[in-house]
């Protein structure tokens, strides 16, 4: 019969090195505390220390005298770096850009990712917001949300649209966990596999692999430098007979560019004979300095729905995004939030953002953003040139310059190349169901203020 | 008597039907071939050529002189929306207990949710974590996660599931909005439209809301006291050939009990010959006082995928769940997050998450929790004896009661009448694809001490 003493050492003992193994602790880490770890495991404190020695005497852990157990520097496995998630070999697509972008390591230059850095956001009015929440109602802490979402921050966006000549009422708008998900959700109810999807082309990446994760046929419409090419767009309607239509209209993602009046009246026109719902996503709406025209703003919201977020302005982190659109079609889109996210964002997320959107600092960050971006903009066109790398567009506001590479070469090729030094980029073709922008790429004026950008670009072209 | 030869093409006629009207079969797809299809329902060929043909004559299905049959472009049927269980007035159903109580206006009363009050959670914790997060670094407050998700709440419940001598490494973890989430993405990459999923009868209401959004066939296993009863999980298996099995082992939702060793081992054996993989809910897991069997721990996350969250015990407004599971399959749905909502939960999430779970007052909170829900299952046992209201099983932890009322009595009757009296229910049928569980209803022992709730219950009864 085993010793109860020695077997309860021995479990002490294996659940430390199982600790160890998965790397729950790591070289340099302080062990649990003797008296934490008795308590937690129910065992006298004498075992704890029985089973710290004995792991000692095996090398895996060291003792500082007075200051506590720590995991020894020397002993653990090797990692297996390749398992990492980072540099697997795959193929230049939206998950590529997308993963090198969100997994970038400490030091990795970005100017193919989509966001700002953070000394670009508001730090000090979110600091102040999450001090203010520290002192909130219990409930915004662990409750969960109610099923549309804040009302706070669905009064804001209805103020916001309202200043457009959008009238909308609050129970037309819901919050989501992201502008991403917003157009999850829309295609869960309306679409199914193997209808067809009309996309921009050159359009956002990720919302064409959302799209092919739902099986979805995603066909391309040329897009110009005033909203997407019209004839092409006819064609495609009567050919592929699509549900839906998806697009960003102000600072179109990749090309900056607006959608023009008479493109977007023309649009709605020709659509209107057919049964498409347009999804007009207007994430990058509060970096335009003037406003541009907005299909949803045309059509107030009959078979437009509108989708946005707070991530290029206030905080990716904090995760939230919104639907406006029919009442009938909004009620069906919060059931289904419900049933695969039971509920929309977080409260704490809501009741951040409204702080910082409503405590009356944010519009002087934006127009503060609007002049940064326009001297970063001017900046990295000069210094492109030098490489004979040209803007197709002349976008007045935003981060994104849709850039033409000289003859012959594959950006992708460069994107390979580049990222091997340390800069992840993102090249054309991954914005192109046709794959017709090899010699394209998006580049973010305002992840490019360092020389070593330039050096990786130039190495990578010759 | 019918024809047979006719009931059999009428059968075939029907099924080809079925997958038109679900779209497993879209405009322009190819029919399954004579002869694989009569080998697959075991008919003769012409039979299925008399089937095809009378799809032919409906318009539903066109022929290819040599090249076999064609769904239809023009006679698809319109999605019936209404199949998700939405239209109103609505049927006393998931998302009628799932709306009201997120919906539930100030001073309701929730019995029927599925959440613990404000004031059973850890507010100190969460304030300090919030006063830290004020003073976090910038790149945290403003930057999007990492695809996996925040590799510190990783590695803790990395050392969490080393406890249970579950050994996965970090790339076997991935964050996500919700345990719902988890479950949504899961179904996205394993599953098909009109693929079977074995559930708990009586399981998890909104897990059986989300498999029907996405146009699964769900399937009750009858849930005995110590797990599903094997012998119809056995017949399910060879007769609906199902993709998944959804479960929780521990307090499961609604009956509070555990899986026991025996049956848990005879499931995962049963499965093993089946291409069937198992979804284990471990969301309740940190309301048991003593751990029970987990599917994970004994088959090693290789045909079992772990999902949770920390809702239950920490705070369901700061959203964030968990996969662990087999690497390759982690990548594929780290992927398709990134796809669907770029990326996972909000690093503010799980910075004021991990300053809880690590914190160091977190098991005391916990150890607390489950004295206090101890006591008030005893209180409200005994009070609803008083109305000849029966727990059908003797919970060991958690916040359920699953409780049998007096005979003739319908609890969606009851549920309907308390809502007007400001009481909300969780009627049995809500739990039960079968809708066996009339007599039955899911309580929340925190949400029950008002005398208000015994008032509306017995006039409800009356």
């Amino acid at each position: 019969m085993p010793d109860t003493a020695t077997t309860k050492t021995e479990h002490i003992m294996q659940v430390m090195r199982d600790k160890l193994a998965s790397r729950a602790l790591n070289a340099g880490d302080r062990l649990p505390s003797i008296r934490q770890l008795a308590t937690a495991m129910n065992v006298s404190p004498s075992t704890i220390v029985e089973a710290y020695d004995r792991l000692v005497a095996e090398g895996l852990v060291r003792a500082r005298r007075g200051a506590g157990f720590y995991v020894s520097d020397t002993k653990l496995p090797p990692l297996n770096i390749a398992d990492m998630g980072n540099e697997r070999p795959r193929d230049i697509d939206p998950f590529w850009v997308s993963r090198q972008s969100l997994d970038a390591r400490e030091g990795m230059l970005q100017p193919g990712c989509g966001w700002l850095p953070e000394d670009w956001m508001p730090q000090d009015a979110l600091r102040k917001g999450l001090r203010q929440l520290a002192r909130a109602d219990d409930a915004i802490l662990t409750n969960y949300a109610n099923a549309h979402g804040s009302q706070k921050l669905r009064r804001y966006l209805l103020g916001r649209f309202a200043e457009e000549h959008l009238p909308v009422s609050l129970e037309q708008i819901m919050l989501t966990g992201s502008a991403s998900q917003a157009l999850d959700l829309i295609c869960r109810m309306l679409l199914r596999p193997g209808d067809a999807v009309l996309v921009d082309d050159p359009g956002y990446f990720n919302f064409h692999a959302l799209l092919r994760a739902h099986q979805l046929r995603v066909i391309g419409v040329p897009r110009k430098m005033d909203g997407p090419d019209l004839d092409a767009f006819a064609a495609a309607l009567r050919d592929a007979a699509p549900r839906l239509y998806v697009t960003n209209s102000a600072l179109h993602n990749p090309t900056g560019m607006a959608l023009s009046p008479q493109i977007a009246h023309r649009l709605l026109s020709l659509t209107a004979d057919h049964d498409v719902t347009i999804v007009e996503d207007d994430t990058f709406a509060d970096l335009e300095p003037e406003p541009s025209p907005r299909l949803a703003v045309l059509d107030g919201l009959s078979r437009v729905l509108r989708i946005g977020g707070f991530s290029k302005t206030l905080s990716a982190s904090v995760r939230c995004g919104y639907i406006a659109g029919r009442q009938d079609w909004i009620e069906k889109l919060v059931d289904l939030q419900v049933a695969t996210s039971f509920g929309g964002p977080s409260p704490v997320a809501t009741e951040l953002l409204s702080s910082v959107l409503i405590g009356g600092g944010y519009r002087r960050h934006l127009s503060e953003l609007h002049t940064r971006l326009a001297a970063a903009r001017k900046r990295e066109t000069k210094k492109l040139a030098q490489l004979n790398i040209r803007p197709w567009s002349d976008p007045r506001g935003g981060f994104y310059l849709w850039c033409e590479f000289p003859d012959d070469i594959d950006t992708g090729e460069i994107a390979r190349r580049c990222v091997t030094d340390g800069v992840v980029l993102a090249p054309g073709n991954v914005f192109s169901p046709s794959r017709s922008a090899i010699r394209f790429m998006r580049f973010n004026v305002a992840q490019m203020n360092n020389p070593k950008v330039y050096v990786a670009l130039e190495k990578a072209m010759t």
